[in-house]
């Protein structure tokens, strides 16, 4: 099986991630390549560190260059990714890492995009109980925020057991790419190395919403998020410190089981060995996401705390994971869970 | 008038940054600095950062050494300051950075420290109600935990006006200088940069009874507090993201308001203009706090967020403010509220 | 003596630098902050580490704004300073923190700047032989390029007591600021972090024809250099790795001997002693340069390496070190040779 | 095939990388993993970032562990590498990443290393000319040191063709992993971020006769090389910037072309497209090795910059890729060119 495979938005950091694990998969054959502003640039002078690419020129970003793929896969600006797909037809698999199609309420949606909901596409995230079935076969799939993935696999088992109150607070340091590599002067790197400062606060960021709806389906009942995002002096990696209330009953060694056995069969989740933490430095490059949970029996607390590669499995391996699934080849085919580092 | 002043500890990062601060201190003439397995270097071989006093010889950290000054500060481990300060007279001002002095609860000091309780010292957080008349003409300060620092500075005003319930979540990051100068791989730098990484889950840090004692000290009711320290990669700073449950008829005007008036004697610490985030970067190498609070209506929690310096105000910073308190000085001499940025 | 004094380019990082500066000399009053596309804005907006100056509006860059000051420093992109200047009036102070009045060889200037030869003002490097009598009681200074400062501090004394044959090579890393807070996407946080990159090879760096133009003075005749300028990830510093061909007879000794003579009475360049290497975190924040020399014998090769911080010695602090001998101040008033380290 | 290869030195920088391209490889199953002070601990609690092996536990480093397997990698401190190999057969492929086996000449490795010579193995740096042919079928192999790997591929081209005098000058930056993971203060994550510093300057690193020994041989003469190594803050990479006099009659366009012959087949060397330079950044994680060259007229001077991850092609990479070599196995097999960035 080849698989032919195209990707729009292939200038920034997605597309470029993307394109890093797609020359790593074994059944995949990249075809078009295309950009915006960059259209008609080889593509070694925007991605140097894709070697075997360089002197691929970039198309300009149509559903006639993108057409004729098997997968299709989007990494464009949030609001781009509906009208193009509605060109291209069923047959192709369209993959959006945007936001477009994450979201099941247009009310959510419209406040905090402030766009028309373009509809809901299978959610990328095949941990989440439930969505991997429906990610076998599909020909749309919706790929998770970078956020929304590391902080609901640190939670899901605690809500699904209902170990934990719904109201749950939630601070998550994250490395500057997840910024895009659009041209702001708080993304520079003279002011990023040596800070950590926060944005989006008091549940204004986008990906509120959607750590929402994926812990509230879990729990069966309506989550509350505080979420805080913080801005951190590494070019990649999300680490994630969620907590909730624990309800009455809950002991270390309940919350330990609950954890071991909702991760066990996952391939890229590891449930650290106790007493050691998740690092972003450990899951660097790969596709792995480590978490690990803890009793605060005096503040009464549950935290789950997880790591993860915003651009692997937050972004472009989260897609190729769900490529996989979608056509029918093994789940973990050209994907890795070996870190890179130091 | 001349004060005297002694360092004991000088080649850590709390003593080399007591001197840098102590060298621009007007009324400060430096006299002895010790050491313990530096004993007999030149201070210019451990930090070469202070030029004028690179042919200063580290003398053995002792009461002999230290005998004859006006004002002795210790930045030594934990627990070795008590018999020291015993041993020196009344008459000498003795701010210790480390732990010993900070906690009125021997159980507590004992549960997180695992050793006899040394005695309580006045606390030197000046913008702690209370505090500052505390430290004034005082022979003996305890300089506060860096993390309590940040935190207290972020929540004060919320409990003081009993904006928030009494259960408080805060999630901090470090730079790493807040570990010391001890060798330890994880300190490496291989190994931080790139990595955000949590340590101390779960109520073990030694920071959180002390916060515990802030907080409940000014709400006038136990607080409690899930502490999550995060190491970041950068040498200083700390960013400390601090939440609680709104209490009814809270509005982001009434807390705003609070805060203004809360904060706006303070001569270090700033609350920023709506819609503007502190960050370490702009508080790097200052006496400055920058604090920002917010509202989260549908989470129904106050985030209030600040940044210091850990190691100027964290630490040096503060225990020269305490110490020109307690001489009777300006408060302010000495010290800057301008970041060394970008 | 109360001097007044003007920024032109607030915004920037030179500008911030300038202000962190001015703010903390005791002769100094801080009149007019202009900026060009932030003209209009508070200062606390664009350079948050400025406290105090937090309230500040920027005012357009014009001669209108900048008139009436003892002192107007210009933090301008190259090209701009002459026509402002030529509105100042003789009475006032101007001092150029950009490269239009550095080069005396208008053919130099326009090979490598592409517009016509604006003059030569007297140049802002005290420590250049010759060059702190041309300051004093100056009207007009030309701050010099910060690769410069560095270089020419670490090779004037070979050159001066001919030490060494006149074809330099120079290998320098400097922090991200010294390219200015331009939007450029290699500029971005998530680019630089984790990369060592050169530019400006083959001898196309505008700071070549300086070098040469100082070298070339001290030695008394034509000094080549080989210049390649990296960007290293870090926001400050500058690390410049020096060397030239050893003259026949020259020994350890004499070299040794040569700088430390050299240098002895500079009050802001330190000649590290024997074994100890230069750091950009030990001056970070201060006007000290650190310097250290060896002698290659295998290679026949004398190797000067010196460390400075790009923005403060190497823009806004030898702007300073150039106001106060202009003015007639102590040539130490308001600057520090303490570093902020870690 | 399946090559049985152990690890001997696991729990170190080199050893993880090593474990981490194994892993990723084809044709190897991976044996005995072996350590000193961390005998007995499982690998998970040393690199984890090895998710797969993270239950592996070391054994302690000996002849009897490493028995057995088809290949056997010596990550080991120098100067213990030779006991161990002459206890394993000849049957056994060993490639040792120290340095040990790497220079020919006796006296260069006793002034250098103040240690008796141990002896030559073939040099696992095949694209230096004649090195590739030496290493196929062989049972030793001696890994190139990082530096020499960085230096050697920039300059052999120019000194093969006699395009340069035989006097180098080499200013490199390194990541801090190339320094190890041993407890030094100055290898401290708060000393070594925002700081650029060098070290072993004036021709002491023991790097410089490795270097001499591989260009000498290719010029057919004796080169010198003043080499300076800079400590960079970064955890990978190394730059080199070197520069040699142009001979007369050197053109840059004879310099292109003589780059492109000399590297055109070479797998793992790209010499990128004129303008454009190498980053570590674009070669993080991968074996690639990007070079560029220029000819600076007015100083006379060849400037080739070449940039590598020192961990993988300057070890485990440049490992893996001479076993290849020697087993038979294609060379490219289990290593990338595709860089991890941003």
């Amino acid at each position: 099986m080849v698989v032919r495979a195209a990707v729009a938005g292939a200038s920034g950091y997605a597309g470029g991630e993307l394109l890093r694990l797609l020359l790593g998969h074994p059944e995949v054959e990249i075809g078009a390549l295309t950009g915006h502003a960059n259209a008609g640039q080889p593509l070694g002078a925007l991605q140097p560190q894709l070697g075997p690419l360089a002197d691929r020129v970039l198309a300009p970003t149509s559903a006639e260059s993108l057409a004729g793929h098997d997968v299709v896969f989007l990494a464009l600006p949030h609001g781009q990714s509906g009208a193009l797909a509605a060109q291209l037809g069923d047959e192709t698999l369209v993959i959006d890492c945007g936001a477009d199609f994450r979201l099941s309420d247009a009310a959510d949606w419209e406040r905090f995009y402030g766009s028309p909901h373009a509809g809901t596409w299978p959610y990328g995230l095949p941990e989440l109980p439930g969505a991997r079935d429906a990610l076998k076969g599909a020909r749309r799939v919706a790929v998770p925020g970078c956020y929304p993935t590391a902080v609901t696999l640190a939670l899901f088992p605690a809500y699904a057991a209902r170990l934990v109150e719904p109201e749950a607070v939630v601070v998550a340091a994250s490395g500057t790419s997840g910024a895009g590599r659009s041209l702001k002067t708080h993304l520079l790197g003279s002011e990023v190395m040596g800070s950590m400062s926060p944005y989006g606060v008091g549940g204004t960021h986008r990906h509120t919403p959607e750590m929402i709806q994926n812990l509230s389906g879990v729990a069966g009942e309506r989550v509350s998020v505080s979420f805080t995002p913080t801005l951190a002096p590494m070019p990649r990696g999300i680490l994630a410190t969620c907590s909730a209330v624990a309800r009455p009953g809950v002991t270390a060694a309940r919350l330990r089981e609950t954890y071991e056995r909702a991760l066990a069969a996952e391939p890229f989740v590891r449930l650290l060995p106790e007493g050691q933490w998740p690092s972003t430095a450990a899951v660097a490059g790969s596709n792995a996401v480590a978490v690990q949970v803890a009793l605060d029996e005096a503040a009464g607390r549950v935290i789950a705390i997880s790591a993860v590669d915003n651009l692997t499995k937050g972004t472009a391996g989260g897609a190729v994971q769900s490529m996989n699934l979608a056509l029918g080849l093994p789940e973990e085919l050209g994907l890795s869970t070996i870190g890179v580092a130091p």
